[in-house]
Formats: C-alpha cells, structure tokens, sequence
C-alpha cells in the first residue's frame, strides 16, 4: 500500500507543519485539509499548508489513503465523527495526539470497522494556530506509533513510511506504555511548568514585574513552556489522568525529600542528587535530543 | 571614585566573562585574577580570562579598587580571608552569589570594617569552569546590587558603574526581598528540574532509554537546568533556607490543586490557569528577557 493521498483534519502547529514538511520534500502526495475554524481554513490557504483547504471534513477526507486528526485529544470523537461520511473503505486513520489510550478508544467508537492507527510525532513548540507550522518541525524526531491489537501489517508499514519520508524516526509502541512514557518526558514537565508560572504570578510579596525582570535565572524556561495551548494540554491531562496522577506521585515524593534535606541542610543529599542529573543531560545531547550550545544556543548580548 | 583595577576570585563561569567583557569592551580596567585550583589558574591564562593570573589571592587582590568574588556561596568565607591580607584599604568587596543576605553575613565576619556591597548579575548558562565564560554574558540582563545600611554612595555608584560599563541594567534591592525574589525565579525552578530529572532517572516502569529519546516533549528543557553547577546550586540552598522553603510550600500547594483538578477532571481549572499563564510569556519577551523565537531559537532539522 502506497499513500498518495493524506487528509489533514487541524490545520494549527502539527497539521500545519506535516502539509509544509510533504510540500518540502516533494512527496508524490497529494495533500488536502480541513478545519473547524473559517479563519483558520482562510489563513490555511494563504500560507498553502495543504494543496487544498476544503469546506467540510467530509469532502476533505474523500478519496484519502491516510487521515491524519490533528486536533486536542478530547475533539477526536467529533472529528472522527465529522469525517465519517467522507472516509474511502481503505482510508487508514491517525493522529498526532499525547496520550494514546484514551484516542484510540475515542476513535474506535467513533469509527467502527475503520483502520485506526493512532500516532505520536514527539515534537512541537509552545506555538499554535495556522501560522507556527514549519517543514522541518519532525525532522531528527522521534514519531511513537502505537498499532492496536490485529492492526493490518502492510497499513503499519505505508503509515510508518509517511512519517520516516518527513524525516522523523519511527518508534512503535504499546498505546498503555506510551502513556506513562510520555506522562513523564512531556506531561508531568508541562504541568510543573504551567503550575509554578502561576504560583509567581499570584504571589503577593513579590511583584509580577519583579518576576518577569529577573526571570532569566531560570523561571523564563519554564514560561515557554507554559506558553503551550491549553486546550491541547486541558485534554491532555484530562485523557491521560491514570500515568499522570502516578507520575505526578512519584514526583511530590522526591520533592519533598529534597524539601527536607534542605531543611535539615543535608548538603550531600542535594550534591549528589546535582550531579547525578548533570549526565543525563549530557545523554540527551549525546542522542541528539537537544542543542549541544549553552542555554540552547540563546542570542546573548542585547 | 573611579574602578581602575579589577580582581577577579574564582575563575569560572561568572568570573571568566567579567574579564572576558571588560576586555571585549576596552575599558581602562586592569584585570588580575585567582582560583584556588591551579589547573583552573592555568587554563584561564590560556584563555586570557584575565590579564594577569596571579598565584596567591593576596597577590591578585594588591592596588585592586574592585575585587569580585565568584565562588560558591558556601566558600565566600573562606574566600574573603583568603583575600583579607592583601587588600587596599579603600578597596570595594562584592560578589556574584545568588543569594545575598548570607553572603553578606559571611563577607562582614571575614572582613570586617571593609567596605562590603554584594550584587547578583542574574546572568548564566548551564555550563560552569573556565571554558565556560564568554563576553557578552551581562550584556543586557539585569545586575541587583543589595547594599548594606550606610553604605557609602560614591562606591556604590563605582560598582554601579562598573556593571553598566559591562553592558548590564543595575538595580538596587534590598537583600532580603532579593532572596525572597530569587527564590521564585531562580532557586524553586532549579529545585524542581533537579527533583524531576532525578525522578525520572529512577523509575523501574520507564527505562532510563525511553526518558532520554522522547526527552523533547518538554523534559529536555529541565536537563539543561538540571546540568547547572552542583556545588554552586548546593549552596544555593543552603543559604537561602528560609525563602526557599517558603516559595516552595506556595508552589506545593498550587501543585496539590491541580493534582486534585486533574482527578476530579475539572477541564476549567486547568484551562483557566493554562490561560493565564501565556500571558506570562507574553510579558517575559516584551520585556526582552527571552528569545522571542519559538523554541528559544533552538535548530529545527537534523
């Protein structure tokens, strides 16, 4: 099975990005895509995210070898629902979303009898809407598919080629283990993120201008990251509530080791756990998981 | 008053680009400098981080209207004794601690009668030593100075002076507000990516493998905090107890809310603090204290 034709259903950052990166490569795929939001489809158009941005979900979908649903976790059920009547009996259908249990039930309820093969590109930025894509977003990423039980061998395949063909490495991966996974390398951050974000800025001590002036002694970090779509991360939270909670756990345990080493000021605790983290950074970058330069290559000069 | 001699005591990261800048911007300025590790003393010679590397801190300190301690906070005691003999009698003691009423404390005890101004350039990257250093790293960003009572204001308008003439934007503060500040932007961003890149260093369910490959759904971001100075951060926290431990129950507390939003599947606390918080960024770029590109600037494209 070759695909020759990809749907996209969410034109923002990740739907966005795949029609730009199929476009770049010139892959002999013709790319068609849809969106809930008229000035989203409008802007879609103008950028030439996909070849042609159509009126309804349904005409999208016709005659597609590979939807891809590229929306927040929790609105797959109403665009599986939306593409139904549209979909060619072939059609694989996928996604781009976090969490991969809770998609692929939504989408097997929604779709019965359909192909479903959820999937997770491990990329992004804290951007969204029609204009953050770009071409090289998957390039050098890893893409977790996460195939159901009797999943078509030869769909498996063509799907794992679209991705390798954007540049991405592909990974497969049971859809409960993905979900704890990624409840650590992606959600659990986000959360802490999101979270002391807003404790700065509610405290009453010190002011919100004083936090944002100082904040390049770290917090600004965590304010990119904070900065991500939060319709996409309320889904997030809300379909992988299981692994997050349990991750969440483990987390609030160390911190409150580290809260009582110091004060009791048990140094050795709080270097040993310092140095210890320091060499897994250096395997991140070593595994080409980040950029090697110094504050990840930040401008530094005014 | 007017700095015409420098030294510089410890010669890492923070050290090494204060040469390195008042070199890069050719201000009358003779720079002399010491580490107490002689390997250090030699590279940064090699480097030319300052231009007289001496081999005692007495002598690096002789006729020096500015010394500048860049140690530790744990070893600003011991620094400052090291120094005490060879001081000029008008001489300006400050440092680069990132927490400044135990640094002020310490620098008093050791050397008391001299006259003490402690600053905190809140500037830095994750790397450390004496290859660390570069010149542009205060360019821009902002230097608080926290200036004892009765502090006598030509020397604190030379030391002003001298962080301006690097490129940085001077505040006065007061050290305790300094501390309580800090503690939120600096000191609980640094506890907590430590805390959750160990803990997902440790699980057993989740390979250590898998952490490091998916690391770009947010975790990265931590690593490269998390890779910071361990015997600086150390410090850190001992001697900034009190403010640390403060913020950190606030943060504790906003993060058992969540945690109890995520359980209770409450989408619109979790969607009404995901929103409040891009403001934060909004604010943290408009105010130049971030990289306005997406993702830090960080290439896309292997």
């Amino acid at each position: 099975m070759t695909i020759r034709r990809v749907a996209i259903i969410g034109l923002g950052l990740l739907g966005g990005s795949i029609g730009l990166a199929v476009k770049a490569r010139s892959l002999a795929i013709a790319t068609t895509g849809w969106d809930r939001d008229p000035a989203v489809r409008a802007r879609a158009a103008e950028r030439g995210l996909v070849e042609t941005v159509c009126a309804t979900a349904e005409d999208a979908v016709a005659a597609a070898d590979l939807v891809i649903l590229c929306v927040p976790v929790g609105a797959m059920g109403d665009a599986a629902r939306a593409i139904a009547p549209g979909l060619a009996p072939h059609a694989i259908i996928s996604d781009v979303g976090s969490s991969k249990e809770a998609v692929a039930t939504a989408l097997a309820e929604a779709l019965p009898g359909a192909c479903i093969i959820p999937a997770h590109p491990v990329a992004g930025t804290e951007q969204s809407g029609p204009d953050a894509g770009f071409a090289t977003l998957f390039a050098g990423r890893w893409c977790i598919i996460t195939p159901p039980e009797g999943c078509d061998p030869t769909q498996l395949e063509a799907l794992s080629a679209f991705w390798t063909a954007l540049g991405s490495k592909v990974e497969l991966m049971d859809a409960a283990h993905h979900d704890l996974v990624l409840a650590v390398t992606s959600h659990i951050p986000h959360l802490i993120a999101y979270t002391i974000v807003g404790t700065a800025s509610d405290l009453e001590d010190v002011t919100q201008s004083e936090v944002i002036k100082y904040s390049a002694g770290g917090f600004r970090d965590f304010t990119r990251i904070a900065a991500s779509d939060p319709v996409m991360w309320r889904d997030v939270f809300l379909s992988n509530k299981g692994a997050v909670l349990e991750m969440l756990g483990r987390f609030t345990e160390d911190l409150t080791a580290m809260q009582r080493a110091i004060r009791s000021a048990d140094g050795d605790a709080l270097f040993d756990l310092f140095t210890r983290t320091r060499a897994i950074r250096r395997q991140v970058i070593e595994q080409g998981q980040d950029d090697e330069r110094p504050d990840f290559g930040r401008e530094h000069g005014a």
